[in-house]
Parts: structure tokens; C-alpha cells; sequence
């Protein structure tokens, strides 16, 4: 067959960002951004109406359009090498793997930016965890540096922070369905069956045939999130060993966690009702809900899913908590992070 | 297991809509809200800035939330018994069956109200052939009284018109392919190989066990679509007899169709970019591509992407047409016509 | 287009099945055999050596062939309607639902054919559990005179039986998992985490678009294979409450269970390993594995992988349970039992 | 957590072959085992009553046995790396890459060993057509020895052949479809429109995250089924340029072709009806239907399953021919070769 015609895409349409008043717009980068979480950071901050996206970087396919490398983010910008120097902005969010992400951040820190990590490279406090998991840190001069970036629980200290710990994806998703319990010291035990699709299962993630009409563990022998997890229930006030296991489901985005709670005290309906009431009910992007929670309710939103069961039979309480882990698991709950530190409404891009 | 403890959902955060200047505002209702285009035009009208949503009805749902039927919506509005009476809005996207939608259509115009209209009632201009597939015509005064509205095809004549038949999801793909060798009356014969996600095969959609892991080919002795498509090629000046062949594959939303053309005539490559850059390279919902395209890419977008390529051995051209059933072949495009209707820039709240 | 010719389905080869020694061929029946597991029985025993598959019956689509209601059991014979007295078999496997199933299998069990039944009407040793979750039983008179079918825990028993209860599909998956266990009395308290295809979810398999790119729990206040585990892990000598949520996921077939066990005591790698090589080492259908097990690798399969890992953090022993829901988990299962029976190899006709 | 204790796959009633009269058994080995299409051949050679699996052999695994590389074959073989001379085997399944594999089919059969060829490498007749679409020949001393293995049509060739060139998947699906009428030259001009699992599509198939939810055109600018299939619509006696067009389906296995056949007369219903039952009624795996045909109907199976429908309109007629890319359209198609070249029941173990 013939080569056939070569066009430049055109949509001129697409490349007038909402207009914004110069003086208010933040000026953002996202590195990483041809990573699938990175991709969506950009995807936001393009069409974000505070923040302009001036520069996304790639290692290795600088050059390239984003929008060429994944179309759905309707990105035209070219990606770039990282320059920690080249790079004029006020604030970044890094999509880097864990321990590549750690000097980045804090050549950018040095530099006055202020920064996203969605790497665990800032997520723990206590270094030698840290290690114990992820091997030797790479910027250990900022260890210890970060605030834990779960806006519906740390929402205070992000606004003033400038390194933010973008949390994990299992975590956010434990976290928010554990949260009330924990500030109420009511877990005595808890075993988190989680549920992801392949985007969460990072390097696990295997190929079309061996994940379509198939469901597995993976990681059986410990998995990076469960430190992350206890160390932000203690600091809720609840110090627990949990049990953590993850499975890879056929499916792209969504992660549903199943919490088994062993009470540390017997609670009635109402004292529940209240526990999450308390902490939710004013929470723009967490959503109570009686009865089952689905991934696909949730998926390319902010939101995250809650809802919980008594078993009668042995007083365990069930919770089960739903988001999008390249969302409200990362990208979405980045630019969440970069609305609370830049004073802008939190919810703004990202409905 | 225990009555899970009741909440309300709370989101209070999404029941402030985007601030309007309240002069601006178009008050419009959705019919048929709880199918699946109905539900998404619900989403996008809710959303939109120039439009208020007043009312949203389902026959045999009343009193339910819209959110509740439709999570992914996240429209918490309740959903009403249908009164041509009560409806007190300027306009109206319909979306009932066909058959079911000409009367309330023809309710709404006899009360002022300007309606898009989903359905396959107002397509066909020969009424003749729209009683040979669809049977008797149910508002028989008004047949005849509406625009395609296919706006990349149609514009202007959307822009005053007061009824508007919204095209068929294949139509809209396959037109948006085909239209710029038509107008140059390149096609002297062409096959259209369909593929579509369930959403898109309508009842001809079967259960997850019969659809997962299948792909097979069905109305097989002709497809609706076939007299819609044909009508509209010759409006632009090509008379064609169309092969038209659908297949259901194992994906929710998005259809692809190949386009199999032989010409009339030979045509070079600087003709065919010229014919599909002048047809596309201002359009703001259309994007050219070389390569292949895929229905991911234009998945819950208002997008139609396109590509072509030539068989050297054969002389044939092969045009390439994805778009998402439920938007850019219906809903979405639904709200690009009420744009135009109203005189509001045409992508408004479809980005 | 025009009506296409009309052909009747020819496959003449498959009509031969494999010649047998008229002496040794046990006519059998499969009683409701367009759903889908009395279907996959079907399949199974039209193939065997030792039964000859006399009638398939099935309410509402008598006087259809079997492989035109399911294509890939290509089974050509007619489907009958039920009528006990024309059954001339010696045995049946009833695949009818719970409640229906419990008359039909008194009728034939009157007439003095052997039934192997799929439902859960006789699974059940004590009558107000049964009427507890399932209400009214149908055959009082009989309820209690069946052994239940799992052959790894019960083949003696089931060897002489001429009612066999055939095990629901989780309760195969977790006591296969936590047999070994229960025996030695281990099991202190334990939660199972089931997922499941929509083929397992009954009634609760929602339509593609609503099971696609999702993951839910479903039945949350209390699922029917609670007490059916219950009672077989106190059978072999545990008596235990459990805690048992059931999980939606996006595949056709196949279920996997992730017991969560707190031993009663400490038990070491070398007493776990021998536990587990004495129940099953010599087991044709069960499959040890160390590391992850997934039900894509038994799919149309009578296997059973089994795998676990010890959590050293909390001392838990988590055992993941892999089967096919329509084959290990029902119709493989039952011409298991039939082999059983009938003094036929146990794996004959189900390789 | 602890490392789980260790198991060693212990499943002795596998490891139990059929009896076999020793003298009826042929020897028989599958080079490069861990390709999809050679694992499914492994599996069903180490069941066949007539032939004795002795050696699997896969490039880099070595050592290991092949049901730990594809769980779903439990072939317990160990690989080995491949030696020509170590070879005692009477016949050999070939399953490497095209130009691997011209090399290995050479040695062995200097050796004398009768080979079934899975790749491209001896399909092709017209060397510099071969050497067109794939590069340079490496066997060129026997190129042109083999017989083109698609049983229902060169059935006789094949029985006396000691080289035989399995189809192409998509070829065999296609020439099935289309040679009831290619025998009569019924065809003026035919377009192929391919639809195929990723396992179909070779190195094009994407990983799970692009395929999940998409549908796309592939090799645009030319498959290089294309020759081979008109090589052999040719061979029956009808030369013709076809156009074909593969899409990648997000399923694992199977292929729909639907073929759009100008004929180059008028035929009327009668005569499709006696040319398509002349050609297959007495075909063991080729199933005539009419109305839709679906690749779920065949997945995992031999057979082939064909239809058509002649669209009144345009006088078109078109054919559907569904069929498991990993068996009739290479491993089971390669076992009914051989069951051919010795003498034994077409359908031995491929049932």
C-alpha cells in the first residue's frame, strides 16, 4: 500500500487554553510526564484554569509531542529533557520511580520550587523503614523534609508546605476508608484485601493474555504500601500491624479495597454513622454510600468511594473504599495538593 | 451481617454549580435520562456554563436521584414523570427510543421549546423509507421540520433551526469519514465494515458471558443506518447504493468503522490531503491522524479521529473513523448542536 | 439483503461419539441443562466413555437442539421437557435452581435413579439452617440422606451414595484451601475473600457494561456459602465462625479465595508442608504452588491450585484457592461424583 | 513476610499418560514449546493416543519444564535447547518465528524426520514473493518441497507430504470462507476485513492498558497474509487482487474475517446452498450456520464456523468464517496434519 499522506494533527481548537488573568496563573512542570500518572498530571494542569503547564519532560523521548505518546491527554506541548536549571517555574509535579524521583526533587527544592512527588521517595518518616523497603535514599539531606499529602487528612499542613508526599494509591485508598477508626483508636486488627487493575500494579502488571479472564496475587511476600499505611494510622493515633494483600484484576484504572476490622470495643450503628459523618460529610471528593462501591463509579475522577458492613456474626466491621489509582491515587490528588498550596479552591480542575 | 448503618450521599461540594450570571442562562430538560446518551448529555448539561438543567425525567424512575440510577453522572437531581406541561425550559435534548420520541417531540415544539432530539425520528427526509425500516411514523405533522445536525456538515443550518435529529453514532462516524470524497463525488462504491462496543449495538447487546472474549457480526439482514447514511451522502452530492455490515466486540463504549471506497475516479495524494485538510483542518472536534486510530483515544470525548490510507495494489481507499457512541455519536454532539442553537461557542462544556 | 440460505447444521463426525462396549455404558441424564453449568455437564458425560447421555431436558426450550441454545457444548441432542417418568436412566445430574431442584430430585430419587444435584438443597445437614437462608424445603422427606460431594474430603462416602449434594463453588475453593488446616484443628478464626466472574455471581452478574472495567462486593449483608463452609470445617473437626465476602469481577469464569487464617496455635514451615503434601500430594485434581495462583490456569479445568504464604508480621497464614467456577465448582465436579459412584476412574472424562 | 515453604508440583495422576499399544506410538517433539502456538500443540500431542511427546525444546528456558512456563498445557516436560542430532523422533512440530525457522526444517529433514511447519517460511511457492514480503530465504534448497497443510482442501497432498506448511491463521479462516466459491470463479473482487484477538496479531499486539476498551487497524500499509491467501484462492482456480485489513480486538484468541466478494456473476441461492454443502457438509470441523457466527463459539477448538448473507441491494455476498487462532489457525491444525501424514483419524485428540 502506499505511504499514505502525512498530516500535522491540526486542532487549533484545543490550543487555546482557557483565557486567565496573566497576573493569577502559576506557572507548572510536570516531569515524568509520559508515565501513565504523569500523563494525566499534565493532562490537568493543561486545561487547569490557575496554573500554566509550561514544561513536560520525558527521559528519552524528548522531542516528541506528549499528545503523540498518549493521545487522550490532548497535550500538544513538547517533551523535554529534565534541566533542573532550564526550568522557570514556581512549582512541579514529579512522576519519577522511586528512588530516580529523590535527587529531582531535590535539585528542584534547591531551586526554590515547590513540589509533588508521587514517588514513596517522601512518604515515610522514619529512614531506616525506608530503606528497609526501597533500599538507600538519594537525597537523605531532605528526608524527613516532606508533609504526607492526603488533602482530606492533612489538608492543613500541605497548604504551607513546600515538598508534598503524594500518597500511594493502596494507601490513599486504606487511609480514607480507615481514617474515622483510627482517630477513634478502634482498630485492633485489620486485614486490607486489595483489588487493582494493571495501572496499579506497576511492573507487575503482565501482558494482555496472562491478565484478561484472569485474577492473582502478586507481591505475596510483602508489599511497599503496607509501612506507608501503619505509619499514617499511627500518626491518627492508632498503632497497628496490618496484614496487606494485593491482587491484579482485568482491568485498566480502579483499585477497591476490602478492610476486615477487628474492633478494638464493641460500637453501635450510631457511633459509626457519626465517626464517618464527621469526617466526610463536608468532604467535597469523598463519597459515603450504603452498599456495594464499584471501581467503574469512580474511575477518571477525584473521587473516592466508601462504605461499610457490620457482620453481625462475628462483630467485624467491613469497609470498602474505591478510587481511580491514577486519580485520586496520584494525579488527580497531586493537582488537589497543588490547589491547597497555591490558595486556590481545591476541587479547581479537577471535576 | 447487620443493616449497614444509612447515610445520605453527601457531596456538597458538587451541588454548587459553576457560578452563572443568571441572565445567561438557558433553562433545558433532558428526556430519557436514565438511558445511557440520556444519562451523559445530563452530565454535560449539568456542568455547562451557559445552560441551567431544570429537569430530568425516566419513565418508570421518577422519584429516584439521577445519581443514584447513573453514579458517573454525579447529577443529583430527581428524576420526573414526563409533563409536556410542566416543563417549563427553553430547550430539550430527547432521548427516548424511536417510535416513543416523535410525540413528545412534536408536545415540546407545539410549546415553543427547541429540542435536539437522539432519536431516528426526524433523520430520514423521505418518509417512505423511514416507514420501510422504523414503521409508522408517530408525528407525522412535524416529519420533515428538522436539520441534521451533524455540525462539521450542518452548521449553519443547526445554528436557527428549532428542531434538531441528532445523527445515528455509525452515521456520524462514517459521515464525518466519507464526506470530503463525497463532496468532490469520489465514491462510486463503498463497504463500511462497523465495530461497536455494546453500548453502540443497543438491544442487539447481549450479557457479559455472551459478549467477553466474542466478536461477531450481527443484523446481518440490514442495519438502520444504512438509508441514513445514503441520504446524507447524496445531500452532499453523492448518490451511492452502501454495503453497511455492524460488529459487536467486547468493549463498553467507542466504535470504529472501516471505510472501504473505490473511487470514480483516480486521485492523487496531493488531492486527498487538500480534500481532508480543507474539510478538517479547522475543526475543532475532528483530527486527522496517519496511522491507525483507535476508539480509546476519543473514549467520553467529543472527538472523531480519522485516518485514510491507499491499497496501491487495488487502488482502493480505506478510511478510518473512530468515535465514542455515547458523545461525539450522540450525547456530546447533542450538546455541540444546543451550542450552535444558542449562539454559544461551539465546544462549550464538551472539553 | 436477503433471507440467507438456510442450511441445517451438519457436523457429521461429531455425531459418532467415541464407540463403547454397550455393556459397560451407564445412561445418564442432565436435568436443566441450558444453564450454564448443566450445560457444561452436558458436554462432559455426551463425551464420556462410561455414560451415555440419553436426555437433556430444560423448561421453556424443548424441542431446540442443545448446541443451538450453546453453541460450544456441541451437543445435537434435543432438549426434552421434564418428566420423571420417561427418564429410563440410571442416573441424573439435576442442574436445577435451589427450591426447584429439591422435588425434581425426589421424583427421581423415588424411581430409583442415582442423582448427583447442583443446587444447594442438600448440601445442608441441619434443616432450620437450610430454611434459615434458603426458606421452605421442597422434599422434606429426603432432606438429609445426601453425602456431600467433595471427593478429596468425602470419596468413600460419596463411592456408595445415591444422593450426592455437589458442593457450591466457593465453599469447593475454601474448604479444599482450608481442609488440611481443619483437620488439625488450626483454625482459629478466619475471613475469605472471594472473587468471582460473573459466571459464579448468579443472579448478581450485572450486564456488560455495568461488570466491565469494575470491581465490586456484591451480596454484603450475607452471602449462602456461609454455613455450607461452616458446617464442612466443623465436620472435619473444626468448628469455627467465619467472616466470607463475595467479589465481582470482570471475567466470565473462574473464582479465587484468599483465606485469611489466624492459626490456633504456631505452626512451622516443616508442619505446614507435611499437612498440606498429606492431603493432597497424591491428588489428581488438587495442585499445590508456591508463589501466586490465578484461575486463567484452570480454566475449562476439574483443577484446583492451591498456594499460601505465612505473613512473619502477624503470624497469619493466608491460602489462596483457584478453581473454575462451572467445571471444579459444579459440572466437572459432578461427573467426578458420577465416576465415583459408578466405579469408573475418578478423572475419566474430565481430562 | 516468611518465604513460603516450598512444594514441588506434585500432580501424579498427570504424569500418567493414556496406555498405548507401544507399537502404534509415533515419536514426536515441538520445537520452540513456549510460543503460544507451540505450547497449545505440546498439549495436545502429550494427550494424543498416537504419538508420544519425547522432547519440547524453547530457546532460553532451557531446564525448565514447560507447565511452569504455560501453566494451562501440564505438560511436565522438560525444555531443552535444541539439537537436531539428539532429535529421535519420527515427526516434529515447528513453531519458531518466520526465518527461524526455515533452518531448523532443513536439518530436520535431512535427518528424515517428517516436519509440519507453523511459520511462513514454506507456505509461499513464488520464492521472490516470499522473499518480497519476509527477506531473505533461509532454506532456499527446499524451498518449494512443502505441501500447503489446510486439510479440507489439499487433504490427499498432505497425507503423502513429509513437509507440510501450516496456513497462516488469518488465511485459513479466509480460504475457508471464500473456496466454495473460488472453485466455481465466483469471485471478481473481494475485500477481507480481519478482526483478531492479540495473540492473532502478533508483535502488534499492545499491552494490556492500550488494547483493554480499544479496537484499531493494524499493518496498514499491507499483512503479509496477502499473498499467501491469493496464492491459494488461485490454486483453485480463481486469481484475484483481494484487499485485507487487520483490527486487533481486546480479547485474547480468536479471528472473525468478514469477506465482502464481488462475484463475477449472478448467483442464486441455490447454488451458494449446494456449492458451500458440497464443499464442507461432510467436513468434520468446518460448521455451516446461518445467521451471525461468533469467535467464542470456537475458542479452544478446531472447528471453523462459516456464514453467509448476500446483501439484496448491492448483489454482495458476504462471508463470515470464525475460527481459534492458536488451534485451527495453527496448533490443532498442525496435529490434524499429522494425524493425516500417519494414518490416523483426522480428529485423533484434537476433539
Amino acid at each position: 500500500m502506499q505511504a499514505p499522506a502525512v498530516h500535522r494533527q491540526t486542532r487549533p481548537g484545543l490550543r487555546q487554553r482557557p483565557a486567565l488573568g496573566a497576573a493569577m496563573s502559576t506557572s507548572v512542570a510536570v516531569l515524568g510526564a509520559t508515565g501513565l500518572g504523569g500523563a494525566v498530571a499534565a493532562q490537568l494542569l493543561y486545561r487547569h484554569p490557575a496554573f500554566e503547564l509550561k514544561h513536560v519532560t520525558a527521559r528519552g523521548e524528548a522531542g516528541r509531542r506528549l499528545d503523540e505518546v498518549h493521545p487522550r491527554t490532548r497535550v500538544p506541548l513538547e517533551l523535554e529533557n529534565f534541566d533542573a536549571d532550564a526550568l522557570d517555574v514556581e512549582a512541579a509535579i514529579v512522576a519519577y520511580p522511586h528512588a530516580a524521583a529523590a535527587p529531582v526533587v531535590a535539585a528542584l527544592r534547591e531551586r526554590g520550587v515547590r513540589v509533588v512527588d508521587l514517588s514513596a521517595d517522601f512518604r515515610l518518616r522514619d529512614r531506616a523503614i525506608y530503606e528497609d523497603w526501597y533500599g538507600e535514599h538519594k537525597a537523605p539531606e531532605i528526608f524527613g523534609s516532606a508533609v504526607y499529602g492526603l488533602p482530606e487528612l492533612t489538608r492543613e499542613a500541605v497548604a504551607s508546605a513546600d515538598l508534598v508526599a503524594n500518597p500511594g494509591c493502596y494507601p490513599t485508598a486504606t487511609l480514607l476508608a480507615l481514617a474515622p477508626l483510627a482517630r477513634a483508636g478502634l482498630i485492633a486488627d485489620v486485614i486490607v484485601d486489595a483489588k487493582s487493575g494493571v495501572t496499579g500494579a506497576g511492573r507487575h502488571a503482565k501482558d494482555f493474555v496472562e491478565t484478561e479472564s484472569n485474577v492473582q496475587p502478586y507481591k505475596i511476600d510483602g508489599h511497599r504500601h503496607t509501612p506507608e499505611i501503619e505509619q499514617e494510622l499511627a500518626a491518627l493515633g492508632n498503632q497497628v500491624t496490618i496484614t496487606f494483600m494485593p491482587h491484579l484484576l482485568p482491568l485498566a484504572q480502579g483499585e477497591l479495597v476490602s478492610c476486615y476490622v477487628t474492633l478494638s470495643r464493641e460500637a453501635g450503628d450510631d457511633e459509626l454513622v457519626e465517626l464517618y459523618d464527621d469526617a466526610y460529610a463536608r468532604e467535597p471528593f469523598v463519597e459515603l454510600r450504603d452498599g456495594p462501591v464499584g471501581v467503574q463509579e469512580v474511575r477518571d475522577t477525584n473521587y473516592c468511594r466508601i462504605s461499610y458492613v457490620q457482620d453481625r456474626r462475628t462483630g467485624r466491621l467491613i469497609v470498602f473504599s474505591a478510587l481511580d489509582n491514577l486519580w485520586k491515587g496520584a494525579a488527580s490528588q497531586a493537582v488537589q495538593n497543588l490547589n491547597l498550596m497555591f490558595g486556590r479552591p481545591e476541587g479547581e480542575g479537577i471535576r
